[in-house]
C-alpha cells in the first residue's frame, strides 16, 4: 500500500518534536513503518531514552494519522532511542563519548557530587552508557559516594600505549582524581591541571552516551581549562537557595557563557531546598531560604531542573556508598530534563 | 605591710593557670596588689578578655589567700586582659597584628565564612580589636554577610606608599578579595596569589588583637601559601558531620600539620550539626549525620570547639547582612575556646 504509506508519512510530517522544532519525518525519527493486518506500526527513534516527551509524541502521531489519513487501522507505535551527539566524532579528544555534561557550582559543598551520582544512576536506568569523571581536585567525593575509596584502577597497555581502566559500579564507569591521589596532598595548580589532562586523555571509557564531569567548584582556571579541553555539550549548575551560594552561581554562569567560551547552560538545580521531617510531614522548613535557585533560573532565563530536598537518606547514601536502588523520583525528573536539553543542543549543533 | 604582701604573693604562686601550666605570679598576671582598710585588692591580667577560666582563677586566688595567709581581710579581685602574641613583632609581615587565626576547611560550603563572621562578632564584644581578611577567592562571602557588597575600600597614601583602608562594620575591620573583584572573574592561580599577597601587605589594619583569615577551601596551594606568608598563630578547621566533608577535613589537618608547615590546630568546629524545628523542639534531626566532627576531633586529639546547629536565622543573617546583635551563645563559647587556645600557643612560643 504505497499510497497509504506515503499518506501516513505526510501526516507524520505535521507532528513536530516540540524541543527540536522540526517534524519527526525530516528529523529521521520515524522508522520501520509497516502496514499489515489492519495495523499501522512504526518506531519513533528518540534522541534519548530518558525523553520526557515520548507519550506526547505517540499521542500526536496517532492523532495525525487518525485525522489526516484513516481511522480504519490499529496503530502500534514502539519507541527506541539513539542518543544523539553534537560533535563530529573524529575531531574531538573523546570520540566515543557522545555527550559530555559538566556539573558545576560556584560555591563548594552545594551538592555537585550528590547530583552527579544520582543523575548517573537515573540515566543508566534507561539503558544508556554512562560515565563519571570526578575532577574535583579540592575534594573528590565520588570514591566515597560509590563505595570505592582506596580502589586503584588497573592500567592497561594497548598497542604500546597505556590506558587507565575506569572502575565500574552499577553499570556506571567511574574515574576520579581521588583514585590517583587519595592521601593528603597539596595540589599545586599546574600539577592538578596535568593530572586532570592525564585522566581525560588516558581513561579507556569505551563508548558512552553521557559522560558526567564533576567539576571543581568555583570560577578558577581549573574548571575553565577542563571544559575547554574536551568538547563539553553543556553545563548543569548546582546551587543552594542561599544568597551567598547564588552569588557564586551567577559568577559560574557568567564564566561558562562568556564570549570566548559560550557553553550552553543545560539548566540549574536547586539543592538543599527544604527539609520535611518524617515526623511532621506537614511542616516544611526552608533552612537555607526559599526558592533562591528557582528565581535565579527565571532571572537568567535558563531551564530550572528541579528542587532536591534535604534528606538524611541522601547524605547517608553518599557517606556509606550508594547502591543501584537508591533512586528518588526527583533525580529521574532531573535526568529526563538534562537528557532533553542535551538533545536540544545536539539538534542545534547538527542542523 | 611588706610581710603580708610577700605572703600573699607566695600564696598566689600556688595558683596555676591550668592552660599555661605555670603560676600566676611568674606569668606576670598579678598586678596592683594593695592592702588597705582590711581589703586585699589586686588585678589579674588575663591573656585574653574572652578567657573562659577567669571565674575559676579568681576563686582559686581567694582560696589560696584564705587557707595560706589570712581570713581577716576582704579580697577584691578585678580582671583585665592584655592579649598576648607569640611572635617578635619586628620580624613579621604584620607587626601590629598580635594573632592571626586561619579559618580553614577541606570541603567548601561547610560554613567557614559564617564561623569567621560570628567569631569576629563574639570576640569584638569582649572589647578586643578584630579584623577579618576574606581570602576565599573561590567565593568571597564576607561582603554579603556584612552587608557591604559593592563597597570599595579607600586607598590611602602615607609617606609615598599606598595602603588599602579596611571597611569597618560593628567595630570589626574587614578586607575581602571580593572588594577588589566582585564581578565574574576567572582567577588564574598566580593572579589569585598576587592579589592575596597585595591584600596582606597593603591593608592598613592598624593594631589588632585577632585577625581572622577566611581561607579558600581545600588543600590547594593558595591556602597553603597564604598561611606560610604570614605568621599564623593557629588554624581552626570547620567541617560538617558528613563523611565526605570529614575526609577533606582530615586532609586539611594533615596539610597544616605536616613537618615543614607545622601549624597548631586550635580546634575543630562542627557546623550544620543538627536541625531542631522551632515547631517541634523535642525532635532533633541529624540531617548530615551525627557527631562526625566531634568524633574526628577525638580521633585526632585536637580541641573540639563546638557544634553549630542548622538554623534558618544564621543563614538569613548571612544573606541579609548580619548585625552586631546577631550573637548566639554557641559562638561566644567557641570564641572563648579559640582565644584560650591562642593564649596557650603564645605561652608555648614565649617560654
Amino acid at each position: 500500500m504505497p499510497n497509504l504509506q506515503a499518506a501516513i508519512l505526510q501526516a507524520l510530517r505535521s507532528v513536530q518534536d516540540p524541543d527540536l522544532k522540526r517534524d519527526l519525518v525530516s528529523l529521521g525519527m520515524i522508522d520501520q513503518l509497516l502496514i499489515k493486518d489492519h495495523t499501522i506500526s512504526f518506531t519513533i527513534i528518540l534522541t534519548t531514552p530518558a525523553c520526557p516527551l515520548q507519550e506526547i509524541l505517540k499521542q500526536e502521531c496517532i492523532q495525525a494519522i487518525r485525522t489526516q489519513v484513516t481511522t480504519d487501522f490499529n496503530i502500534a507505535i514502539t519507541t527506541t532511542a539513539k542518543v544523539t551527539t553534537g560533535h563530529a566524532t573524529a575531531s574531538v579528544l573523546l570520540p566515543h563519548v557522545k555527550n559530555i555534561i559538566a556539573i558545576a557550582s560556584g560555591k563548594g559543598g552545594v551538592g555537585k557530587s550528590t547530583l552527579t551520582t544520582h543523575l548517573a544512576l537515573a540515566l543508566v536506568n534507561y539503558g544508556v552508557k554512562v560515565g563519571i569523571l570526578d575532577a574535583d581536585i579540592f575534594g573528590p567525593s565520588i570514591p566515597t559516594m560509590w563505595g570505592c575509596r582506596g580502589v586503584r584502577p588497573p592500567i592497561l597497555e594497548q598497542e604500546g600505549k597505556k590506558y587507565i581502566q575506569p572502575i565500574e559500579r552499577y553499570h556506571v564507569k567511574l574515574m576520579s582524581i581521588g583514585f590517583l591521589a587519595e592521601e593528603a596532598v597539596v595540589w599545586r595548580g599546574p600539577m592538578a591541571s596535568a593530572a586532570l589532562k592525564q585522566l581525560l586523555k588516558e581513561t579507556k571509557w569505551g563508548p558512552l552516551d553521557y559522560l558526567l564531569i564533576d567539576l571543581p567548584p568555583g570560577t578558577g582556571d581549573i574548571p575553565l581549562t577542563l571544559v575547554q579541553t574536551v568538547a563539553v555539550t553543556g553545563v548543569v549548575v548546582v546551587t543552594t537557595p542561599q544568597k551567598v551560594a547564588l552569588i557564586d552561581a551567577v559568577k559560574a554562569i557568567a564564566m561558562f557563557t562568556k564570549a570566548h567560551i559560550k557553553l550552553p547552560i543545560l539548566g540549574l538545580v536547586e539543592n538543599m531546598s527544604y527539609f520535611l521531617p518524617t515526623t511532621a510531614q506537614n511542616t516544611i522548613h526552608y533552612i537555607f531560604g526559599k526558592e533562591g535557585g528557582k528565581q535565579l533560573a527565571q532571572q537568567k532565563a535558563i531551564p530550572f531542573l528541579g528542587q532536591i530536598p534535604l534528606l538524611p537518606a541522601i547524605c547517608q547514601q553518599g557517606d556509606d556508598g550508594i547502591s543501584a536502588v537508591d533512586t528518588l523520583p526527583i533525580f529521574d525528573t532531573i535526568a529526563q530534563k538534562v537528557a532533553q536539553q542535551i538533545s536540544i543542543q545536539n539538534a542545534k549543533a547538527t542542523f
